[in-house]
């Protein structure tokens, strides 16, 4: 059966990179990367990612097994338009991937075919679409929303998210891009309930995996009322 | 060995409230009530917490455990003006501290002495005076800073804090207090480094203690780079 579902890397105060690079320079030398590359040093080590890359070494352990376990359960991806653009170069003529990606965007684009069973198909008429199209063609296993962070945030607030895994690193950067940040557009005395559903830790991140319930209201709790009611 | 500790109640998007009462009408009824008690209800249900306020009833379990645990670490605590000030009326004649707390305050005002071994020191000298003077009452046992956030924030700003136990639960608010916010003041390219301790989980929260590194500079990681380098 087919979820939605999404991991992100994140600093304990919600930031997936620095604040976000203007475009002049070096994006690598730049505070948006520093950050990027704290949040995601753990995966960097990890054997599952770079064999998926192309690299030699890194380290066989549980990182890598939750890596791993999220590469074998994706049937197809949807992916944001910075991130496809950023990564089209570096990922090269085989993509880490190996199943079609749909990516997010406002411009139309002759679908790119890659070895190793990665495709990217533009998709210009929206995220829901995009979910849509991924679902049909996964076969059975998830779909996953690859990033950014903008991409996640925009499926979780369309109530597409099923499943989100984030890989909690123990590093407060003060500053960046979040996950959660205020365009979610909740209301009033509203929130986006989840369920934890697998907690896994090592010395250098907390893997936390939840069940998306949805929005509900924030009901004023008043089991602390000395009479036990 | 007295360690300088807090642990705080917050949303998966690191709010431990909704945003501040502005003071107009009943607290209670406000969105920042309703944050405050959505991610506090885990302890609201605890046994260890309710025999503190002298509440019959609740769970004993893990987070009852981790509560009672908390509670018997602590020596000494340091707090907030606002959080003393809010909870001086409904904590009574005997507060669930039953320890000495130092109020970090700009407003002199006499020792309050409570029943049960809690007193209220007013400390109008700073955080750190404060922190000073907890320790040397502690009694070899931990420092708590009990709250709010932004006294937790402000000690932990200044390199005073040992500890910190998140208490993170599964859901989103979108808005509201944070804990970790761009006030910590952090450099160009600088985090604060922690490391995960301990992690216990339960349906409703999952419970993360950090040791606190200290601040460090965000050092760009090469390791991704494929010639193993």
């Amino acid at each position: 059966m087919t979820k939605v579902t999404a991991q992100l890397s994140v600093s304990l105060d919600g930031f997936y990179a620095g604040p976000r690079h203007d475009g002049a320079g070096d994006w690598l030398a730049s505070v948006e990367a520093a950050a990027f590359f704290r949040v995601t040093r753990w995966a960097i080590s990890a054997m599952s990612w770079r064999e998926r890359q192309g690299f030699a070494g890194g380290e066989r352990d549980l990182n890598s097994d939750v890596i791993q376990e999220n590469f074998d359960a994706a049937g197809a991806y949807v992916m944001g338009r910075r991130m496809a653009d950023g990564g089209e170069v570096p990922w090269g003529e085989e993509p880490p991937f190996r199943a079609p990606v749909f990516v997010v965007t406002h411009r139309p684009r002759q679908k790119l075919e890659r070895k190793g069973g990665t495709s990217f198909t533009y998709v210009t008429d929206g995220v829901a679409s995009a979910v849509e199209q991924a679902k049909a063609v996964a076969g059975g296993k998830d779909v996953a929303v690859a990033g950014g962070g903008s991409l996640v945030r925009q499926v979780l607030a369309a109530g597409l998210l099923e499943e989100l895994e984030l890989h909690i690193v123990p590093v407060v950067l003060g500053t960046g891009l979040r996950l959660l940040d205020a365009d979610l557009g909740l209301g009033h005395k509203e929130g986006i309930e989840l369920t934890p559903i697998r907690v896994l830790h090592a010395p250098d991140v907390t893997h936390v995996r939840y069940a998306v319930q949805g929005r509900a209201p924030l009901v004023l709790d008043d089991r602390g009322r000395g009479d036990g009611q």
